[in-house]
């Protein structure tokens, strides 16, 4: 897909095709909508962060909160967005022992009660690293995970730009 | 649902029940839940709105771009929300005649191009003015579309308060 694909795209078939590129947030995608025509496809993520960036901390908090647990409940139900489930198994949390899910539940458990929002991470960098993560200052804990939402959302666009439009 | 209830919400629970106070923009619910404890039910409601006014303009387009059309293809193929399905069928746009349908698809499809977001309205106040608002200047239509954003939202607040917690 290119840029000019992009900003041909009206509401509905943009809000279709980029509303999870932050996860269960189309919301992100609609507003970054007002801001065609996009110069090139790093204009496009530039503009996905820079919405990120200005929300208040609750709003941020808020995407956080939008995520689903890893290796949690959905992801066993099968309930996950096609993007998250795509991610976890592809991580190998589809796939865990039994030991490994307990104890991934166990710290995902803390890390929301130490910081108000589930343990977001990248899936497909894939080094699990909740037990590190619960020892940092929430403030910098906020600004690591809504890191890895960006890294998250990178990867999304850059799978939906490779992808021939035709198959979208 | 009295107060002491909805504090005593995990952010699950929560984002489960209040999550479509705002129509697909479960976020917003998200990012109020770091409010508790709320000190009434008013307060809760005063939460989601101020959320909303404080959000960039791109932002509050955005959550007006996460509403369906009135009258439009999702309530006949059944894919709206459940809160939009009733609030649409209770307004009697479900069994409007083939010209009305036709003519309210028009103004949807011109206000559209004309605000670059949908036509927004509390439905269940049902009177049917997308002519009149065509009319209004776009930072005006602005204020009023995210008016009626807020009242959908305290009438849908209201329908979940009024609810037994127990039937949630």
């Amino acid at each position: 897909m290119d840029i000019e694909k992009v900003n041909s795209m009206d509401l509905g078939e943009f809000v279709d095709v980029f509303g999870n590129v932050t996860e269960r947030c189309p919301l992100i995608a609609a507003a970054v909508w007002s801001q065609r025509p996009l110069s090139d496809l790093e204009d496009l993520e530039k503009h996905f962060f820079a919405f990120i960036d200005a929300l208040p901390q609750s709003g941020q908090e808020g995407i956080l909160r939008c995520h689903p647990y890893l290796a949690g409940s959905e992801l066993q139900r099968g309930t996950l967005t096609a993007e998250s489930q795509r991610e976890q198994s592809g991580a190998g949390l589809w796939s865990l022992g039994a030991d490994e899910r307990l104890r991934l539940a166990e710290l995902n458990a803390q890390y929301r009660a130490r910081f108000g929002f589930p343990f977001v991470l990248a899936a497909r960098f894939s080094n699990r690293t909740a037990a590190r993560r619960l020892l940092c200052p929430s403030a910098q804990e906020l600004r690591t995970a809504l890191g890895e939402v960006k890294k998250i959302g990178s990867l999304r666009l850059a799978d939906l730009l490779r992808a021939d439009p035709a198959k979208l």
